[in-house]
């Protein structure tokens, strides 16, 4: 399938090891959801989507990521109050909310996660600004995986950057380790889900060959 | 295929739509090269990644990535010196390098990448601060989908956070406008391409659900 009049004809057939069902699940026919169908997901599924987002790498293979998924009302109504009005409706009909966050203090399992090479640990704790630019950094990595492993479970992802994260942390996260940075709605999609496709850029002004 | 002793079997089979072998080949048992086989990559399979990649979804659609391909040794030999030493040999032996870099001038394309709210510009402008942040976020989630992307065309993608990206910029982009913040390495393996896997943190480790 091909979705604009710039991506040439046979390029994804001639160019692409991954069959057409996966690539339009994942990538070219996925699309994010702005409501959904009252259809519950189990937590068995949450659990899968993280099982495998969790295997692209990150540096140093670091993985600061952190989930907080809100499954019952309870919850949601903790979250909604701090979304962005344009937004509240959104969460409020999808059966689940993911918030995405970076553990600050991800450098404390570098010894166990990148075991040949310890002393990683003390290399990114040496400068604070770089220390926490990797933690946003990874965890900015594994929310596209975490988004791409949501549309492999069948589910349609809705991720949401307006929020107030200092009130979302404080009332999930009060002793400060965890920071939110994304809120993504989880389910399948609803009546009248999404808007026309948005354009993208054209090859030659993102893309250069030398 | 379960790939460590934590994630319970059967759980990829029951809870996701994607297919074993597109699972495999993206997620589980895809790996980052150390080396690569001498074989070339075409153009066209180099613009097929892309055009896989730049679909799913950044914030109000800003697509501030932008990708350098370097395919000749001339464009290689510009860049090598600047990566981490460790790095050097790595680069050296893939047929094809791809630096990542963000615009800092991105939301001059809001307008017409998001046309029902072209107002996001001046918005997104309004704060330099969270302006440059959106930047590198975004890119980073962008740079997650390109590197997914090589995978699905049935290569290896080494990705490498150990260089001076200054000095890069100097080389390559010297307007300024364009940061690079990734190198990444893009082929066939080669002999030996890769250590043992390295561990992922456990499941209660990483997700909360309430």
């Amino acid at each position: 399938m091909t979705l604009d009049s710039t991506t040439p004809p046979d390029l994804f057939e001639e160019h692409l090891a991954l069959d057409p069902t996966a690539r339009e699940l994942l990538f070219t026919a996925a699309r994010t959801a702005n409501n959904f169908a009252d259809e519950p997901v189990p937590d068995d599924q949450l659990r899968a989507i993280w099982e495998l987002a969790k295997w692209p790498p990150t540096s140093a293979n670091v993985n600061p990521l952190r989930v907080l998924y809100l499954r019952t009302d309870t919850a949601q109504d903790r979250l909604i109050p701090h979304l962005a009005e344009s937004n509240q409706h959104k969460s409020a009909s999808a059966p689940v909310i993911a918030v995405l966050a970076y553990d600050t203090q991800y450098t404390e399992h570098v010894p166990r996660l990148l075991p040949f090479r310890p002393e990683m640990k003390e290399m990114l704790e040496a400068d604070p600004v770089h220390h926490q630019e990797q933690a946003r950094f990874n965890a900015a990595l594994q929310a596209a995986y975490f988004l791409l492993s949501i549309r492999a479970a069948g589910l349609t992802a809705g991720p949401l950057g307006g929020f107030d994260a200092e009130a979302v942390d404080r009332e999930f996260f009060p002793d400060g380790r965890l920071k939110s940075f994304l809120v993504v709605n989880i389910g399948k999609p609803g009546d009248d889900p999404w808007f026309e496709r948005l354009p993208r850029l054209g090859y030659e002004e993102v893309v250069q060959l030398i």
